[in-house]
């Protein structure tokens, strides 16, 4: 069975196992402050280009979406996200657990524009009943999208624009960042995307690690506390330098970009097959997931030799596909699917 | 320099990390439901000779307080511990934070009694104002307790009884299990654990994994959505095969219990060292933490070459010191201490 | 200047005031543990028909929701309802604060119907990611709705059966329930509706109280602990009688009933000259709040004399205007609202 | 049977009867924006020579305390209280509830220091694992404690010192604050206090009204957005003027202090007779709750005639009682009480 059910069936690049083996005698202190993660911190804060941002590291993506959430909002605020966000979608609820709604906006494609924000921001301004309504007070957008789509340096700053005319701090789920920036449809730098934002994150357990997420804080006034505030969410990991060591090795010689050109070069080989095949997509696809419609029959077919997800009918004969590849796909495995197609 | 600040110092065991690197291809399913974590539940069960347990994975202390303890408790209900217990004191009011107050009963040696838990249940039944306090709702203690004491059968016998006698759910923190086992103090078995509480944790971070907890629920009524409780906290591995895998090799040949042994025997070398040369403790030692109380004059001279942890003063010249060993300390380092002192 | 903005413009019937003015020299005991408290929720159970009902009385309507649903969910649960439902769109994200996901559904006129409920249960049985979405732990409805329409007995009935099929406790807003059984086009009395639902209450804030609540629950298995709760979320009023004394006098000779007739009287003189003079409306008018649609030239010159509430924009002309009578309207401002239209 | 139970066993003074009939048919807006709240809200910023506070009036004081604690703290912070603080004891956790630990000092008289809040400070300040600890976010106090006691001017001076030096907001619970204003013992005015403190509330519940008290924020950094949290915490009274209402009967001609005398007066009547009887007293008595020890024999011989409650026993032949007088005890029935001691 040839697995492309998501982009964390594998384990992780080579060169983590042997960092850790290498570095398992080691003693060092706990809690992140060891110099692995220092270490990691520096890189990620060149590779963002940005010398003052606090680096945290955390361990998955539901942990890091609610630490990161829950510490910028006050009591009576909540989040702007696409309806189809995961945080409004599948993560059990974890932000309302915090205390707060989740904000959703219609989206066919993953995707937000900076004029809904503004519309809803304004709705609100409007209300007479404002008080009695849930406080805009931040806006949340994965980049890729849940639907594996990008938003475009135009559409970012379009949208970082109206968050910042109305101080609503700007978060950026990256758990497939990496799959963004390799995606040929990508026009946005790292560095950019820290401009942009005042807060994002670095996947790593998508894109290359055993577990692990880089939060990256460029907004000063979001700084303080939130090392406690991971503490108490209890993402704050014993043996931190687990992550210091992960994030130093993904982060040597561009090697977080490279092993992400992988799941890239995998997708758009399935792409132009698909395509070829006369398939349609459910979503334009742009990073590592793709949403081919299939028919019900087809898809029984491909189950006998590959495991993927189906996210619901499109009507009684068809349904839409998942395919995903990631850093470790083999191109040998993608060639076996294309010729079931 | 040589350090005792922490069982968590170092790395894990060489075969977690021969086992990752054998398995790092394998395509497996998320969150758990992979085959390695299947086996490691089964090995777990086996070794708590409970077939019908639930077991879990998750990945450190907090977080499983955290998770488990919201999942049982109603809105209005808090949950009675050591006023020295973890909970209270360091995890930053995790706890609070999911909206439970920690019930803290005085203690001198981290541990509480049977009498205390039936005297809060009964001040509270004959409290003509119970209504306005937070109702007791469960009990929480840690085996070993943050001072390195340990609950005798009978102890616990005993407090299982009152809890089971007033319905409270006893929830055991076994962050430092296999210490606690491998203690020459011990007179419990993991298994007798299992049948005097109904639900507990058996701690991998601190002893031989690099990272990772097994909560094992044995009392029926508290099975009931903890997957989803703990998607929701943030609690469940992306590559949940991560904590399998480190559980199968830990309870591959008695190993869990074989690492702790070390931590032990290193805890008696120093033990013995410490009471032949006079020096008091602060806590009657009984497993890998120990307590003896120093002047400062000591401590500065020993900070040259360890590295530790000191627990504030006794009086103006003197401070409780805490050493830690563990699974990976070596006895010549113990040794070098010992010549130290 | 005559104000038909809602239906707590004014304050109560004037019996209430000489009740508390009689009343004010008693010495009672606190909390809701008084006489008067006693004696109201035995005139509520009779009223209802329920012997073994627990009545408890609470001071408005958005604390007692998020009083209610708190206690009935569990952590990683959330709450079935329309997504213009109250709790939805006007309390600031009360559920939310108490850690739990609002699951709205579409509704065009307030409603929510059963066969919308079975969908989303059976989506959420038959969704392989279950585990990472919100569950469904219960379903509120208002009765009247915040549109003024009404649930007949054949749909609150068939709502009922779903709820009760899936063990999803139902939970009634009677915010405005006199003003819903004054109606005439309502077929259900407060005997069914408490047949019905496993939790409902008594609006008394919006219906002849200064203010005040009575929350009915019928479900045995949602009794335990409920003045904890109240007690909790800061929903028990330290002089209890007060409200006590205010549903004594509401329930006696159906003064409840009787009181919200004249509401029923004037939304149908009112509908009836609305009809007439040709004006459409934006929901079907049911109860005491009408919608109808007027050109923005009505409503400036309106405003002149009447107080309202608009609701959005129809068109570039039109928008959408509520009015709302109560138990204190008097029908000459109705006439005189009638002439000016 | 006589009552003092508690200074909630009456209604309110008369003119608040009067004041609530005359205005039962003003037709006014909701939600505390209507005439009544500007105008109470006026005259209590020129009591307390304030202004530009910000005035809200709330219900009750577990709603209160809740509300403003919720509002002031982010998520990792927790409040400074005397063990014996309300919050801590008899409000069924609802601080907790809102996410945040109580953080109790020891206390004997239901008062906490100036030097106990500034250890604290120094403890966490110094503490290497302080980021694991609950973060100390700001100071409540309550104003008559609920030991019957007093800060005075200097030890209120002092607190507050401490608390501006380290950016702790100060939030003074004053749900008995006419009982302090009016006793002989006390050095404060109710200028004072707003100077001191950053936030504090007016209680009318226990002084005067039926219900409700009044918030004052005089910080302006903790006035933004208290409304919305207001809302969402079900403390905004839909008819909210029946609050405004009440406050401005109790704020003219000095009522409110006026009215507290007589609670004063009384307790100075009962003080003084028990003192002479040889009676020994918990607390020192400073205002209108008094806690003589008495035997178990006479405490039984009381209850025939008079009901007030019981603290625990001092030993096996005696307990503490509490005496609470009112704005409405009757002199009368203090020399009932007087004569049966």
């Amino acid at each position: 069975m040839i697995n492309f059910e998501s982009d964390y069936t594998e384990g992780c690049i080579p060169e983590i196992l042997q960092a850790l083996t290498e570095t398992n005698l080691e003693q060092t202190t706990g809690y992140g402050l060891d110099p692995h993660c220092l270490n990691a911190a520096k890189m990620i804060r060149k590779a963002c280009n940005k010398r003052n941002a606090d680096v945290h590291f955390l361990v998955g993506g539901t942990q890091t979406n609610l630490t990161v959430i829950s510490s910028i909002l006050r009591p009576y605020q909540g989040v702007i996200c696409a309806d189809s966000g995961h945080i409004n979608t599948h993560e059990t609820g974890s932000i309302e657990a915090t205390g707060h709604k989740c904000l959703a906006l219609p989206s066919k494609d993953g995707k937000i524009t900076a004029a809904q924000i503004e519309d809803a921001v304004q709705l609100q301004k409007n209300d007479e009943t404002a008080e009695h309504t849930v406080q805009i007070g931040m806006v949340y957008i994965s980049w890729p999208t849940e639907s594996g789509t990008l938003y475009s340096k135009k559409e970012l700053t379009a949208i970082s624009e109206v968050c910042r005319r109305y101080h609503l701090p700007l978060f950026l789920d990256g758990a497939r960042l990496g799959y963004g920036l390799a995606s040929k449809k990508c026009d946005l730098t790292m560095a950019e995307i820290a401009d942009l934002t005042d807060v994002f994150y670095i996947g790593g357990t998508k894109v290359g690690a055993l577990f692990g997420e880089a939060v990256v804080i460029t907004n000063k006034n979001l700084k303080e506390g939130f090392r406690c505030q991971m503490k108490q969410r209890g993402a704050m990991l014993a043996k931190g330098r687990m992550l210091g060591i992960q994030f130093e090795e993904l982060f040597k010689e561009d090697r977080y970009f490279r092993i992400s050109k992988n799941a890239a070069e995998c997708a758009e080989m399935l792409t132009a097959a698909l395509k070829k095949k006369g398939y349609k997509f459910m979503y334009t696809p742009q990073t590592n997931q793709l949403f081919p419609i299939m028919t019900n029959e087809k898809i029984a077919e491909l189950r006998k030799e590959f495991a993927f997800h189906t996210f619901g009918a499109v009507d009684k004969e068809r349904s839409i596909v998942r395919f995903v590849t990631s850093f470790l796909t083999k191109k040998e495995n993608v060639e076996k699917l294309i010729s079931a197609l």
